[in-house]
C-alpha cells in the first residue's frame, strides 16, 4: 500500500505529513506532484486537480479531509475509485457551537445590545418566548443531529428534515420532497446542513424562504450554493427574514463590494464554523488505511451517485 | 391569607397581578402603596422600599421575584420574616445560554470575524485546542449546576467551586476558600454564579484574577460588587485576561462615561442574562403559596444569616 497526500492548503514536508507517516509508520505517504509513477492506492486529498486523478487512474481510495465531497466529485475519478469522507472528527462539535452561537446571538438579541454598548446606552429588552422560535434543522446526518441535540439543551423547540426517514430522539422529523413545505412552515429560524447535489443545489430559494414563519434567522454552514442568494437578499430586504448568519456563500472567498459584505441584516465568517482539526483527522485516516489493510468494509463511504 | 405585591418595575393593575390573580382567585392580591392596613402575610417583592417593611411588621414571608436577595436582606426586616426567592422559573436556560454565547464568542474568535466583515476581510484563524480553555463555575447551585452542563455539551473541560463540597457529574469540583487558588489556576474562563454576601463582595480581585490562566475571559451574570472593577481593569489592560462579558456591574445603570461602555476587552449588556418570565415565575409563587397554606415547608427559603 502507498498513499498520496494532497492536501493544498498545506507545504508538503508539512505537519499533516509528518502526523501521519508518524500513524503509519509501515506505509509510505508522498506528497503529490505532477508526473508521479502511478503506483499509488489511496490519495487523501482536499481540493485536488483534475491531474492527480488523470495521472493516477489505478487509485483504489480518495480520502476527502472534510466533510463535503462536492467538489471532488465534480471531477473526473476513476470510475471504480471509492470515495471516503471525513465523519465528525471533532467538525459536529464546532458545527454545534457555531449555530447555538448564532440562534442565541438572534433570539437574545444580543447585537442590538452590541450597538447599544457602542451607544453607551443602557436598555433592557422584554425576553422573547422559546417555544415561538421553532428551529428546523436542515439535514440529520451525523453532523445535523449533533447540532439538534446542541440546541435542544436550550429548550427550543426543535424540527429535522432529511431526504429519507429518520427518527432522533426529541426532535419532530419530516423527510421527502413532500414533507418540506410543512417542516418549513414549521420553523422561524432555518439551519443547513444539506450535503450539496444536484438536488439540493439552490432548494432554500425565494418560494421556500417565504414558507419559514416570518421574522426568522437562515444559518448555513454546509454549502453557499445551497441557497439562491438573490431569493435571500428579497426576503430580508422586504423584512420577512430578520436575519442571516452565513459561514458559506456561492463563491469563497467572497468577492469586494459583494452585497453579503455589508447587508444590515447579514452576519458572515469566512467558512470557519468547521474547521478540518488534524489530530483528529489523522486519528480517523490511520484508522480508515487499517480497516482497508485488512480487507474490511471502510467507513465513511461516500454514494458517488448520490452524491454524499 | 392577604397578599402585598410591590414590583417597582411595574405599574399597579398590571399583567403580573392579573396573572397572580387568576393563578391564586381565593387570596387578595393588592398592591403596594404608602400607608396600608397592617394585614398582610406575604408581600411579593422586587426592590421593595424599607417603608414597605416598616409599615407591615407582622408580615410572615417576603417573596423575591428573583433569584438574587442581596438587596432585600440589606434591608432592615422583622426578624421572623421567612424570605423566599424565586428557583430557576425559566432563568437557568438564559444563564445557559448568555455564558455559552460568550464562551463561544470568545472561544472562536467571532468578535474578530465580525470586524474584519465590517472590514470585507476573508482571513480565517487557525482552530484553538478546547483543551487548552478549561472553563470554571464559581458557584454551583441551581444556576451554576445548569451552567456547567450546558458548558460540557461543548466538550470543554469544566470545573466547579462551591462554598461547601458538591458533586456534579463531569465536573471537576473544588470546595472552600482553601481551594479557590487551585481551582481558579485550573480555569481560563471564569464564569461568576455566586449570590452577593459579605463573604463574596470583592471576592474576584486582582490577586485571584491573576491565578488564573493567561489570556483567559472573565463572564460575570452575578452580581457586580463580586468583582473589584479596577482590579479588572488592571489585568485587561497588562494583558492576562484577553476579555470580559460582564452582564452586571457595581453600579447599575452603568453611568455615562464609565470605562466599562469602551474597553474594547469588555463586552457588557444591562442586566438581561436572566429576566424574570412571567409566566414560570407566577406559577412558582403560586405553588409555594399554596403549600404555605397547607403549613407544609416552603420551597426556595433563603437562610438570612447566609445570605442566599
Amino acid at each position: 500500500m502507498k498513499i498520496l497526500l494532497c492536501n493544498r492548503a498545506e507545504r508538503p514536508g508539512s505537519a499533516w505529513q509528518r502526523e501521519l507517516q508518524a500513524a503509519l509508520p509501515a506505509v509510505p505517504i508522498d506528497p503529490w506532484q505532477p508526473g508521479m509513477a502511478a503506483e499509488y492506492d489511496w490519495a487523501l486529498v482536499w481540493n485536488p486537480p483534475q491531474q492527480l486523478f488523470d495521472e493516477q487512474p489505478q487509485l483504489k481510495v480518495a480520502f476527502n479531509l472534510g466533510a463535503g465531497v462536492d467538489k471532488l466529485l465534480s471531477l473526473r475519478l476513476p470510475p471504480a475509485l471509492q470515495v471516503l469522507r471525513l465523519q465528525d472528527a471533532g467538525m459536529a462539535v464546532q458545527m454545534a457551537e457555531y449555530v447555538c452561537h448564532a440562534l442565541i446571538d438572534f433570539f437574545r438579541q444580543l447585537g442590538v445590545y452590541r450597538a447599544q454598548q457602542r451607544q453607551g446606552l443602557w436598555q433592557p429588552h422584554a425576553a422573547r418566548e422559546r417555544r415561538a422560535y421553532p428551529v428546523g434543522i436542515l439535514g440529520l446526518g451525523v453532523l445535523g443531529t449533533r447540532v439538534a441535540r446542541a440546541v435542544q439543551a436550550f429548550d427550543f423547540p426543535v424540527l429535522g428534515w432529511s431526504r429519507t426517514p429518520r427518527a432522533v430522539a426529541g426532535v419532530r422529523c419530516f423527510a421527502g420532497a413532500g414533507e418540506l413545505d410543512a417542516f418549513l412552515a414549521a420553523s422561524r429560524v432555518l439551519v443547513c446542513l444539506l450535503p450539496l447535489t444536484a438536488t439540493t443545489r439552490g432548494l432554500v430559494d425565494r418560494a421556500r424562504l417565504r414558507c419559514l414563519q416570518p421574522g426568522g434567522c437562515l444559518i448555513n454552514i454546509a454549502r453557499g450554493d445551497l441557497v439562491v442568494e438573490d431569493d435571500l437578499r428579497a426576503v430580508l430586504d422586504d423584512g420577512h427574514l430578520a436575519a442571516a448568519v452565513l459561514d458559506v456563500m456561492a463563491e469563497e472567498p467572497l468577492p469586494a463590494g459583494h452585497w453579503l459584505w455589508s447587508h444590515p441584516k447579514v452576519t458572515l465568517t469566512p467558512h470557519i464554523s468547521a474547521m478540518t482539526l488534524r489530530r483528529e483527522a489523522v486519528a480517523q485516516i490511520a484508522q480508515a488505511v487499517q480497516t482497508g489493510l485488512r480487507g474490511e468494509a471502510l467507513p465513511g463511504l461516500v454514494d458517488r451517485a448520490r452524491g454524499y
